[in-house]
C-alpha cells in the first residue's frame, strides 16, 4: 500500500436508491465536497477568470493539463516558481491529468471529431509513435519532439505539484476494434505499474495518485480494468478513454464499469460535464467530473441556464436578448446575474468586448457549482430523485 | 447662465509655484478628486475590467464614447435600459464625449497616424460630409449613413445619461492650414451655441455641459477659443483638437491655451494620458485627463511601471520575464501585484490567455490612479515639484 497522509475520502451520505453518495475528499490544499465539478485550468488558468472570482463562486477544485504545461512554460519553470498553486495563485485543491489524453487525441482526433466526421483530414497528426516506453509526439507550439513515459509524466506532475495526479494511460480512439483496445489496455496497465513505482520513488506526501480505467466500450475489458485498479494502491479511480458515440452509450459504459468497481475510493469521470449526464452519472456513483464546456461555451456567448432553453444554454448573441433587461437567470446569485442584464451582455458580445466572456464565464461557473450543490443538498436530505425531477420540470415548464 | 444644481467644482489647494490645483468635482453620481484620470469605457466597458474591480482600484470616473454607442447598441436602447450607468453597472461619475473626435479622426485619420505616416492609404474614409448642419458619416459596423448634429449629439448624450457631457466640435487634423482651422473654429463655436441651446431645452438637472476649445496649434485661434468658451455658461472646459506633432508642441499649445482661460471651471485635456505629459499638464492647470493607452497597452502585454523601463512600461512578452518571480512592480498594491508574478503573466501572454490581459489591465489602472493620488497628495502637502523630481529620479536610478 501507499500512504497518502494528507488525503482522505469519507462517504458522508449514501443514497438508498442508487450508488450516489455525498462525500468529502481531503487534500493538503483543502477539502472537496462531492459530487463535485472540477473546472479546467488547461494552461494554468481557468480561462478568463481571476482565481479570487472562482473562490467567490464556490469553486473547490481545478484541473490543469500536464500536456500543455510541459510544453509551455515547462515543468521545471513551474517548479522553480514554487509549483502550480503558487504560480497561478490558486490555493485550493488541484488535479493534473497525465498528458495522455491530449497526446492521443491529437494523434487520433477526439472521439467527438470521429463521430461527427469533423476532423480536418489535412491536419497533420502530432502523435509520432506509441511504444512500450511511452508516447512520442510533436509540440503543437513549435513542432519540437517530446516523449512522455509513465515515469516522466509522474515526474512532471510532481514538479507541477497538484494534489491529485493521474497515471499515464493510452487513451484509445473510437474507431479501433476490440483487439487493439485489449492490447492497449494491457499497455495502460503496464504503464500504470510503472507510474506507481515512479510515484512511490518520489512520494513527498503532498500528492495522491489516481489510476485510470480504459477498455473502450467493451464490458469485459472495462471489467478487466476495474479488477486491475482495485488490486493497486491508487488513492482514487478515474474512468477514461472512449465511452461511446453518444450520451446513452457513455452512461451505459459508465454503468457497467461502476458495477465492477469497489465503492471505497473516489471515482472521477474524465471529460464529462453535461448537465443531464452529471445527474445520471452521480446515480452511478461518480464523485467528480471535469469538462472544458462551461468555460469554453462562455467564450462563444453561451450561458448555462435552466430555463428558456431545452439544451440548458442561451446564445447571448441572439437578437431576442437585445433589450432584455433581466439577468441571465432570475434565480442566480452570481456576480454577473446580480449586476448585469442579458441586454448588456448581448451588447458586449456583438461589440466583441472581452468583458462579455468574463461575465458569462463567471455565470457558467456559478451554474455548475450551483448544480453540484443542489445534488449534494438533495443527497443529504435523501431526496435525490425528487431534486432531479424538479430540476428538469423547471426546465421543461419554462 | 445655466444652473447645474447637482454639480460643483471646488478648488481645495492651489499650488503656489504653478497653476496646478487640487480640487473636488461633484456630480450626481459621486465626487471626483482632481487632478484625476478618466478611464475609457469606449463601448460601455473599460475593456477587460469588471466595474467592481475598477472601484477596488480607486477609479473615480470613466468616459464612454457617443460615437460608438450611438451605432451599437444605440442611444434609444441604452435609454430604455435605464441609461448607461445602469446598463453597464457603473454607479460612479461618467463623462461622454460628443462623438466628433471619432467621426473626424475616421475621416482624416488621427494626428498620430498623420505624423507617423502610418495610416493605410487604402482604408476608405468613413466621413462623408461636414456641413453647417453637422457631420455625415458611415457606420464602421455596417456602412449605414448617419448624421451627427450639435442637437443630436446632445440628445444622444442625454439618453446615455452621463454626468458630464460635451458639445459637438469639429476636430481638425494636423495637416490643415491656419485658414481651414480658423473657419473650422467658427463652425465649432456656432455648433457650441446650438449644443448649449439643445442642452438648455432638455436640461434635467442630471448633466453638466463642457465646452470645447479648438484652434489647432495656432495661439491666436486658441485665444479666440478661450475667449469664446469663457463667455458661455459651460460647466467646464475641454481642450481638444490637434495639439501638435509631439509632446513638446502639445504642452506648448496647452500652456498658451491655459494662459487665456479663467481658472474657476474644471479643465479637461482630451485624449492625453502619458505619465510625463500628465505631470507637466497638471502644472499648467489641467484637472482631468483621459486616454485609452493604459488599457490598450495592457491588451498588448505592456505593463506600466516606474522602474526598469525608461518609457514607463514593461513588455511582459519579453523573455527576460520568463522566470521572474517578482510582481510587476514591487511597490504596487494592486490585485495583480499582490497575487501574481511577472513569470506567470509572461506565460499567460505567451499562451494567449485572456487572463494576462485582465491582470495587466488591473495593474495599469492601479498605476494611473496611483499616479494621480501621488500628484494630489503632493499638492495638498505643497511639494509638487519635489514629488515630480522623486518620481522620475526613481525611474532613472532603477
Amino acid at each position: 500500500m501507499i500512504d497518502f497522509p494528507g488525503f482522505g475520502f469519507e462517504i458522508l451520505t449514501q443514497d438508498t436508491s442508487s450508488r450516489a453518495r455525498h462525500g468529502r475528499l481531503t487534500t493538503p490544499h483543502g477539502t472537496i465536497e462531492t459530487p463535485a465539478f472540477i473546472f479546467c485550468a488547461t494552461k494554468a488558468t481557468v480561462k478568463a477568470a481571476i482565481p479570487r472570482d472562482l473562490k467567490e463562486h464556490d469553486v473547490d477544485v481545478i484541473l490543469a493539463n500536464t500536456y500543455h504545461l510541459m510544453l509551455q512554460p515547462g515543468a521545471n519553470l513551474v517548479e522553480r516558481m514554487g509549483g502550480l498553486h503558487k504560480f497561478m495563485g490558486w490555493e485550493g485543491p488541484m488535479l493534473t491529468d497525465s498528458g495522455g489524453y491530449q497526446i492521443f487525441s491529437l494523434g487520433h482526433g477526439s472521439v467527438a471529431e470521429e463521430v461527427k466526421g469533423s476532423r480536418q483530414a489535412d491536419r497533420p497528426s502530432l502523435l509520432v509513435d506509441i511504444s512500450e516506453e511511452g508516447a512520442t509526439f510533436r509540440s503543437y507550439i513549435d513542432g519540437s519532439q517530446h516523449t512522455l513515459s509513465p515515469e516522466s509524466s509522474i515526474e512532471i506532475q510532481r514538479k507541477l505539484g497538484a494534489d491529485l495526479v493521474v497515471v499515464l494511460d493510452e487513451c484509445t480512439p473510437f474507431h479501433v476494434d476490440r483487439e487493439y483496445t485489449a492490447r492497449s489496455l494491457e499497455l495502460t496497465h503496464r504503464w500504470s505499474n510503472r507510474s506507481l513505482a515512479e510515484f512511490r520513488r518520489g512520494a513527498n506526501g503532498q500528492q495522491a495518485l489516481y489510476g485510470v480505467l480504459q477498455g473502450g466500450v467493451f464490458e469485459d475489458l472495462r471489467r478487466e480494468a476495474a479488477d486491475f485498479v482495485m488490486t493497486q494502491p491508487f488513492f482514487g479511480h478515474a474512468i477514461g478513454g472512449c465511452l461511446g458515440v453518444d450520451s446513452v452509450q457513455m452512461l451505459e459504459v459508465v454503468s457497467f464499469t461502476m458495477g465492477y468497481l469497489d465503492t471505497d475510493r473516489p471515482v472521477h469521470l474524465l471529460g464529462i460535464g453535461g448537465v443531464r449526464d452529471i445527474w445520471t452519472a452521480v446515480k452511478l456513483g461518480i464523485d467528480t467530473f471535469d469538462c472544458v464546456s462551461p468555460t469554453r461555451i462562455a467564450r462563444h456567448g453561451w450561458a448555462l441556464a435552466r430555463k428558456d432553453s431545452p439544451r440548458n444554454r442561451l446564445n447571448l448573441r441572439n437578437a431576442r436578448f437585445r433589450d432584455d433587461a433581466g439577468p441571465l437567470e432570475n434565480e442566480c446569485s452570481c456576480h454577473t446575474c446580480c449586476n448585469f442584464s442579458r441586454a448588456y451582455i448581448h451588447h458586449l458580445f456583438k461589440a466583441d468586448e472581452m468583458l462579455g466572456i468574463q461575465l458569462v464565464t463567471l455565470h457558467n461557473i456559478a451554474f455548475m457549482t450551483g448544480l453540484m450543490k443542489t445534488i449534494r443538498d438533495a443527497l443529504v436530505q435523501g431526496r435525490l430523485a425528487e431534486a432531479e425531477r424538479a430540476w428538469f420540470e423547471d426546465t421543461v415548464n419554462s
